[in-house]
């Protein structure tokens, strides 16, 4: 690195990537033990925000309190804002009145949105009252749309410049602006009843001679979101149509704000995440800073309901206890099938809940990949349908039950293949999230028509 | 939508999303149909590349090869680069030599790389051949870099200036220079010999008198990437800094390229899409458009080893048999201890996975967290202990069995919350991706564990 390089660095900076340093960390957890301010000081200013904010979340509660009695001079609106939200009201309710302040009061509006969304009306007020007048006023209005919306992830500042100016006006402009935004990268041109009509990039202006028309220089990418757009779609459009910003426009198509791609990245990371999440049964919203009751509050219901499942299959298993007296070994076997079936519908339900998540699933191939899975089910049910029935033939020295075993085999992941691509597309149908819901339902279809199959073909082949 | 707005729009604007529209499919279907390449034009030249892409995946085969056929013009390199990878190969092999050199020759050099990277050597050597020289050493150098680095991932088309230059001086020089990238955002700054040591927005370059000196200007958020970084850890640091654009330096700290957060924001997608699927047991690079019997292979290692955990569990359960066929009431509800603990241990490892994704789960909280999954998996333990006590006791009318199954049911969840957080952070310690693995270790804990723990205490218990 050359001697010109400024101050911030990664914590870990090279190959090996950018992780929180261990040792910075237990450094930082010796300081606050010595409780020493100035040590503190030293080795947390030059952390980038965002590093902060994860060594908050990273320590334990006690600690963080310790760190925050000592230190909380050095916590700022943007570490606020990269906070987990399930830490910030605790992070807020140890900082002294005048350090929030000054942390809310240096945020742009679309950060101060996020910050304050979730919270309880009476911490969001006291929030939002030490804003400057238009800056609360800016809040309001944005708190004002539906939550997830367009409205609610876009920044108020922004630059614009009438279509009809050209390059040299455009600069000039620029030049005697004393407040421009921190962060922009388009000029936004608009008519004169404020609809924005394309938009230059800063790149484009700068290589232009003066007297070019603004207009011959827009960009073909130009789109604009309305404003009750919600952020899945906003993320799901700078992703697809490489957007850097997109204007946004209120439903009589003026420009009332400017969403830029960081914004559309925290959304699409945070969607992928949800997704991932409640594929597995967790709550959207867990964190790892979040409590052990929290924990067990969260990850309850999807147990309960796939308890509730499993009652069903062991419902479908009663059905045949006198058979499962007579053939021990169909106990022994049976949680095979089940297994497989559960796992080829969790392969399908997975690629089919992704796919719709990306828009790569519609009308047009429904059919097709809905073929395709069914036979790809059977054809690999027919593959693991030889492989058991051989096992089931060597191991228990009965030819009936490794048929048995064979045709449960091909029934149940053909099955699976088809609950793992229509459930989800028809929760999609109906509204529901496909990626919170369709793992019960598979499940379910596949014990017991794998249960069903199974015990119903050795009662009608075994005795 | 003012009548300034450009052509290009989203095939489908508004509130309700991008997808592609029904109807448009179906009118190019037809059009494809009837041959009617004039229509095929008017219908698709208004989109974006990418959507024409999102096209090309959703059709048939030989839909694709008819509409290739009819409008092999429209085929510019942008959708080539928007195609998914397993289609480029064969939509390529339809191009004629003339529309497949113009398209290739009008893209950037890092998305000639994207192209052409995953191509068998003989198709890649014959696009490199149709680039100009200067191109082409740009895209072989390039192709030098590991796969999955920066080195692959950057642009080598930047802008520079000395670190001693004013505004003035840069201006005059943007102004001078004919061939800008086309899209950039920062000016890097650079020493003598090549070093970065700082950026420069466009926006404050524009914003300052002519006469400050560039490194007054220089953002915080600067930082240089290694050329060989893995371009998961560069995903993750436009992310973790809100980076919009970084410098690339080679092994001395020279300047050589620069990634833009569009690029980055791909990555960012990728990984999380191909963590979603192997959580799932699905591979990585599935896709959609992919035949069967892809699908067939893709599918098969995975049910694989899950045949192996199951038949594993099956010889727990085989030890068992003498019980199991005095008491069939235990082969009715083994399968729903089994099928609790392995949902507990999978939003557990879901969760670890994704933390240690993020590098939020560290060597500072590790104990923490684990001491939370497992006493958080005792408590829901507890809870469907007594539920299911009482469900054994009512449907079987034996007290014994009722607590059988509510020990069973404690344990179970409890090494499952324990074998969901260890599994995936001692395979992401040995070097294994904790997404591609942890499942079936976990599942296999979960399984023996939870038959073990249940049959065994019915043996010793219940004769």
């Amino acid at each position: 690195m050359s001697d010109q390089a400024p101050e911030q660095q990664a914590p870990e900076q090279g190959d090996e990537g950018y992780a929180l340093e261990r040792g910075l960390t237990d450094k930082v957890l010796d300081a606050i033990d010595a409780m020493e301010a100035r040590t503190l000081d030293t080795l947390l200013e030059p952390l980038h925000p965002a590093d902060i904010a994860d060594l908050l979340e990273q320590i334990g509660g006690p600690e963080r309190r310790a760190l925050l009695s000592l230190w909380s001079m050095g916590i700022d609106g943007e570490i606020l804002s990269e906070l987990d939200e399930n830490l910030r009201e605790e992070v807020i309710g140890y900082l002294p009145e005048g350090v929030l302040t000054e942390a809310v009061r240096e945020l742009e509006s679309d950060d101060v949105v996020d910050l304050v969304e979730d919270m309880e009306e009476a911490q969001q007020q006291a929030i939002l009252d030490v804003l400057e007048d238009a800056d609360r006023a800016a809040v309001e209005q944005a708190l004002s749309y539906p939550e997830f919306s367009a409205g609610r992830l876009m920044q108020r500042e922004l630059v614009v410049a009438p279509e009809d100016w050209n390059v040299g006006q455009a600069i000039d402009f620029l030049r005697a602006e004393d407040d421009l935004p921190e962060q922009f990268y388009h000029i936004i041109l608009v008519d004169p009843v404020y609809h924005p009509t394309g938009y230059v990039t800063l790149g484009k202006l700068l290589g232009a001679p003066r007297q070019t028309k603004l207009r011959t220089l827009t960009e073909d990418s130009f789109r604009a979101i309305p404003v009750t757009q919600p952020e899945s779609e906003v993320a799901y459009a700078f992703n697809q149509y490489h957007l850097i910003s997109a204007p946004v426009v209120d439903e009589d198509n003026r420009l009332v704000g400017v969403i830029t791609i960081d914004d559309a990245m925290v959304v699409l990371d945070e969607e992928a995440e949800e997704d991932i999440l409640r594929l597995a049964g967790v709550s959207g919203e867990e964190s790892l800073s979040d409590r052990t009751l929290d924990t067990v509050r969260q990850r309850f219901p999807w147990l309960a309901v796939n308890l509730a499942t499993a009652i069903l299959a062991s419902l479908v298993i009663a059905q045949f206890e006198e058979i499962l007296a007579q053939v021990v070994a169909l106990a022994v076997l049976m949680p095979i099938v089940a297994s497989m079936g559960g796992n080829a519908g969790t392969q399908s339900l997975t690629v089919a809940v992704r796919a719709i998540a990306t828009r790569d699933l519609t009308g047009s191939n429904l059919w097709r990949v809905v073929r395709r899975e069914t036979v790809a089910g059977m054809l690999n049910g027919a593959i693991f349908a030889v492989i058991m029935g051989v096992i089931g033939i060597l191991w228990f020295g009965t030819p009936a039950l490794g048929l048995v075993i064979a045709v449960a085999m091909v029934v149940n992941l053909m099955v699976a293949a088809l609950a793992g691509i229509l459930v989800p597309v028809v929760l999609d149908k109906l509204g529901v999230d496909p990626a919170l819901a369709s793992g019960a339902f598979v499940t379910t279809v596949t014990d017991v028509v794998g249960f069903f199959a199974f015990l119903g073909l050795a009662a009608a082949l075994l005795v």
